[in-house]
């Protein structure tokens, strides 16, 4: 077994073996293979491509190339993963809701990059906050609270780490079966036994059409049911930041808001059907119609804010945040950047929506960098809105005056007015399983 | 500019710009460009391709990565460059008929890797011979004698360097603008006006079949036409060994015995077709005819002969060798592979071949191996020959008894015998010339 021939093999579009799938994914994680070998196998497998097995091989050989837990957490773990998006925080909103059904949320997160944020971010914004928790600790706190939510730790899937730091700078992460074992086998080592994914679609997307992000919902969902994984995809809408609020703090802030049912909207209805979803696929509830009224009842007597407060000491943090928001950080600066016309807010660009909270200091350009959990802005409107010139569009809460100004014009690049009136953005277009697709029109 | 961003439009299929190659060479050449970010490229471009712009301009920009000379040498300094074979010592042949007749052969060349020899290593089974000789000195040897077989000065093209260490380890030498760009950067940096390629096809060849070879003769014309060059290529067979000599010193025997009169053949034959070519390309002789005519009055005047011990002395070596081969390197063990059965020589494996030698000791497998310069064999039958159970096939020259046992084998399972007769090999298969094609059939 040598390196060359797997490159020569993979070269000529013909598929890999199990072993040769082993042999390059140990010689990753154990640096045995250069960078420069395994980054022009990267180039191979992206433009060759990989069938299911080898897609499930490849997953499989990453989950076990660490550590791979089983835990005891007193029902069946479950985890949702988002591909990523803007605004997104379903996250804090549903762990604590169906933890507070009976649920098992045993979520690992990342941190934030290029223009999407993190939930790990979002979380240390919270004061005192721990992410970073031994795994027979975050395993505990999941048996006896039903929720946690921390960093991966750096002994499962190795192979992923290595492999990921070549992708990023290769051009070689728009890969369908590099992404699918690269979320999947961290998912696999951790134990995670019903996992719902959600993949976005639109301006803010990783992927760039709706039909590759169906696509990519498919892949994951087919490789995790060969791997014997209860798995299934939700296709939602990424045209416009999920929730109002984009930043670490102001993020936090708006999921206590609807835990305490001052909020709702876009982002409440996608955690509450992603929710229901885990609620179905971890076997709480029978029927989604089911899991979502449990869902609303726990939503509607404050036992899911409790779960948060819950959760949120368990790991650490100062859990009267949850009753008084003001106790998050603050931005000192707040501008409120107007429309200069009227017309419809016919269209948003995500990603550059999601760029400008990062060059507030709200996300990381680079690794090294170093996020300020304060800043960030609210969208005052969303898509298909009528606004009149000199409405406030957006409050953008900035480290400095400087900042916000710098700010402002990103944020009206980022948005198109019409004189026509323009549809509300979709919020989900698909629900995929193992026996088929939905298709979903909200 | 930046990497990514070139790696982003390769992985595309869409073409490179000029500056955004000339930016990928001399990241590679100074270092200045991660290994791991070219390996994914150069898998990039062997999956996806380049046009002949890019190509073009790759080769130029390689050339240009270092020195490029003007070597005044008093005529069109004219070179030949074969893509690799075995038993295959044209350049000691024509090198000094050529430059009998009035050519002036400025031929830098490499050392063997693989299965190939390296006419490097066979000029330096001569004793004394020095083959790394400063710009100056290299070309005031060609200004006044005509010829000179020197190494490639790490100041040329050092780009191509780079790129090629990385294919060699990658499955990326198989592509063809690849190929192209290094063997006529170095060319074209060294300051060769007139190029003859020697494309081989066969079973010791570069390229897979004769197709492939006829188009990246093709390519290699085209190419280095557009960039302003004399040039065309001969695609000549590689079935079997083309002399009947395998090892350094005895290819260099080989040479002189053909110089001396006492010997012909194949060698012969491709020797005086490339170099009337060479004489054709640089302006010495107006048709292939007279090239022809010219050729043979030197060889059977003795003044080619003469020239090479003009070139040996010239560079430091023992000319004796040529009037007294047995001054050349010996090798302790002669063996006699001998035919089990009666039959046609049918089919010849040249790869293998040429692999037997090398463990012989007659070549690297890796580049830090040393070589014994007077080991190898004499193939005594060619493709097409009757042979008898017991006759002689093959005489090896080996450094030890054991090392013989361990070759006799290898040759003769290199060989396939039938029981009807079997035709010649074919020695020159096409002519291939910024105008057309011509088919060869000899």
């Amino acid at each position: 077994m040598d390196m060359i021939s797997i490159l020569e093999q993979k070269k000529r579009g013909l598929p890999l073996s199990r072993e040769q799938i082993s042999f390059f994914v140990k010689g990753a994680a154990d640096g045995s293979i250069p960078p420069y070998q395994l980054s022009a196998l990267l180039m191979a497998i992206r433009l060759n491509g990989m069938n299911d097995r080898e897609t499930v091989d490849l997953t499989m050989e990453m989950a076990a190339s660490g550590d791979m837990l089983s835990p005891e957490v007193d029902g069946v773990p479950v985890d949702k993963h988002s591909t990523g998006g803007v605004g997104d925080t379903t996250t804090l909103v549903l762990a604590p809701l169906v933890a507070a059904c009976g649920g098992k949320v045993l979520k690992m997160s990342g941190r934030g990059l290029g223009h999407t944020g993190g939930t790990l971010d979002k979380m240390e914004s919270i004061p005192g906050m721990r992410v970073e928790l031994p795994e027979e600790e975050f395993v505990s706190i999941v048996r006896s609270i039903g929720c946690a939510v921390v960093g991966q730790s750096a002994k499962l899937a190795p192979a992923d780490k290595a492999l990921y730091a070549l992708r990023d700078v290769t051009a070689t992460v728009d890969s369908i079966p590099l992404i699918v074992s690269s979320i999947l086998s961290k998912k696999f080592a951790a134990g995670t036994e019903a996992i719902v994914l959600d993949v976005k679609a639109g301006s803010g997307a990783l992927m760039p059409t709706l039909e590759a992000s169906i696509d990519l919902a498919k892949a994951m969902v087919k490789i995790g049911n060969q791997a014997g994984r209860r798995i299934l995809a939700v296709v939602s809408g990424m045209e416009e930041p999920l929730g109002s609020h984009v930043g670490n703090a102001l993020e936090v802030k708006e999921a206590i808001d609807i835990l305490a049912g001052r909020a709702g909207g876009p982002l409440k209805r996608v955690s509450l059907f992603l929710g229901s979803q885990m609620l179905v696929a971890s076997g709480v509830a029978k029927t989604e119609e089911e899991a979502l009224s449990m869902l609303n009842h726990v939503l509607d007597s404050g036992a899911g804010l409790e779960k948060l407060k819950e959760m949120i000491r368990a790991q650490g943090g100062d859990a009267r945040v949850c009753d008084d928001v003001s106790l998050l950080p603050k931005a000192p600066v707040l501008y409120a950047v107007k429309a200069r016309q009227d017309g419809w807010l016919a269209h948003a660009n995500g990603m550059a929506l999601g760029l400008a909270a990062q060059r507030m200091g709200a996300g990381r350009m680079r690794k090294e960098d170093v996020i300020d959990p304060a800043v960030g802005f609210v969208m005052e409107k969303r898509i298909g809105d009528f606004v009149r010139a000199g409405e406030t569009v957006c409050t953008l809460h900035a480290a400095s005056m400087e900042s916000a100004l710098e700010t402002e014009p990103r944020i009206l690049d980022a948005l198109t007015f019409t004189d026509v009136p323009a549809p509300k953005a979709r919020l989900l277009y698909a629900l995929v399983k193992p026996e088929g697709v939905t298709e979903l029109n909200e």
